[in-house]
């Protein structure tokens, strides 16, 4: 059942936290995200081949598939794009992604059918256009892609933050947003320590993202931060967590 | 066409080129590999849907897909993996990928039949038996993927080394093999500072193969290193690349 992040009767968050049985289809729990401001719609990160059909269903609600907008992809991992073949067909679509994979995302598909359809965001980010509003596509390159980006919703005051922030929990939990801060860490350290790059990035990134007027932050795995107090935690924990390189060492790299 | 990379009639490593029309398909070119031993087969990095039926068509020559017994992926992007839920269906294979990815590599599926076939590599490496060899597992995280392999066949003494050594060119002069190894610097000097995560890495990979007894590295784009001169030459210019994290400053990381 979609949960609704935001809602004025005319621009509209909805996240998908149950299209995937995490136990019976051995997958990774992860969330899906739909905008909708004055009719026009957007997809962030709307997953793989297990949650295609579920989110098509459930976006009718709000407008026709027939119409989306965007497909916005914070990176080309399986769970953030891989039905993205599918969302060719079934929509006239875009999909927004890194400049840097633009010429990967045609490997998720036939070759058919996508001219033009595959869009470049440069480096430093940009302003995408929605309705009568614009999303931010902000720089988080190498967390943990080397291009990567965040989508940062300014009537929402939501910070779509794809891998950063994750925590990894079943689907129940995941659609409940974080109580306590402290009890919450033992949930996302492991990933953070392995999948995020560098301890240098995670700090460009925290003065980046603390000029922002940010009300919520909402992972692409596990659960959400809701308020300001609660994201300030969020971002200071990122800000101090050694990570990816920074833990390497010769060890890491022997011959089997 | 397919290149031999090796045959001594008992033990094959084939070679794809010119399986992706980069120009046609907006996609970026890259390699595809077949390792056959006595009647045994594995896939590295077979790619995507655009790559699958000519793939498909080309191994039949030297075993039956029915039989093919592994699908090796260096790491889990599209044009290494996203055929992967075609090869489930026309094969009995099992895909072999870092531990780190075997919960994300469902998201190509729709979840069916895919239970006990995606095996996790463990971070150290390992020993894959194929017929009467074993195909070397590598570490070689971080380049670029957290959690990444390489794949060394000790009895052609070849490196198949994923996405480093690779080089951006169109796919007729992909097959050729390096000739002039200053000449060929740019043509991957952008990709390895980009998509390459940190120099303390790639010396530790450098330290590592330097202990493999090595005639070829194959890289999944672009041309390949042939004879130990070449190979030490690549060796020696990784070991020196500044890549990724360490070129990047807080202007990368602005709000636009």
């Amino acid at each position: 059942m979609a949960v609704e992040l935001f809602n004025n009767g005319k621009h509209v968050c909805l996240a998908f936290y149950d299209l995937v049985d995490e136990e019976h289809d051995h997958a990774v729990q992860c969330n899906q995200f739909l905008i909708a401001d004055s009719g026009h719609g957007a997809l962030i990160d709307p997953g793989g081949n297990l949650t295609y059909n579920a989110l098509l269903m459930a976006m009718q609600r709000y407008f026709p598939s027939k119409e989306l907008q965007y497909f916005l992809a914070s990176h080309p991992d399986p769970d953030i794009i891989a039905s993205v073949n599918k969302w060719f067909v079934a929509s006239p679509c875009k999909v927004m992604i890194s400049q840097l994979w633009t010429r990967f995302v045609p490997h998720f598909t036939t070759g058919r059918d996508i001219e033009g359809r595959i869009i470049g965001i440069p480096d430093q980010g940009m302003n995408i256009p929605l309705g009568d509003m614009m999303i931010k596509a902000v720089p988080a390159h190498f967390m943990h892609s080397e291009g990567n980006f965040q989508f940062y919703d300014p009537v929402a005051k939501i910070l779509f933050s794809g891998d950063l922030g994750v925590s990894l929990v079943d689907h129940t939990v995941a659609s409940e947003p974080v109580k306590d801060f402290d009890a919450h860490i033992p949930k996302m350290e492991g990933f953070h320590r392995r999948y995020m790059i560098s301890n240098k990035i995670m700090r460009f990134w925290a003065n980046m993202v603390r000029q922002l007027d940010i009300e919520m932050i909402v992972p692409q795995h596990g659960q959400r931060f809701v308020g300001k107090a609660m994201c300030n935690r969020l971002i200071d924990w990122i800000e101090k967590v050694t990570c990816g390189v920074d833990l390497m060492t010769q060890d890491n790299y022997h011959l089997p």
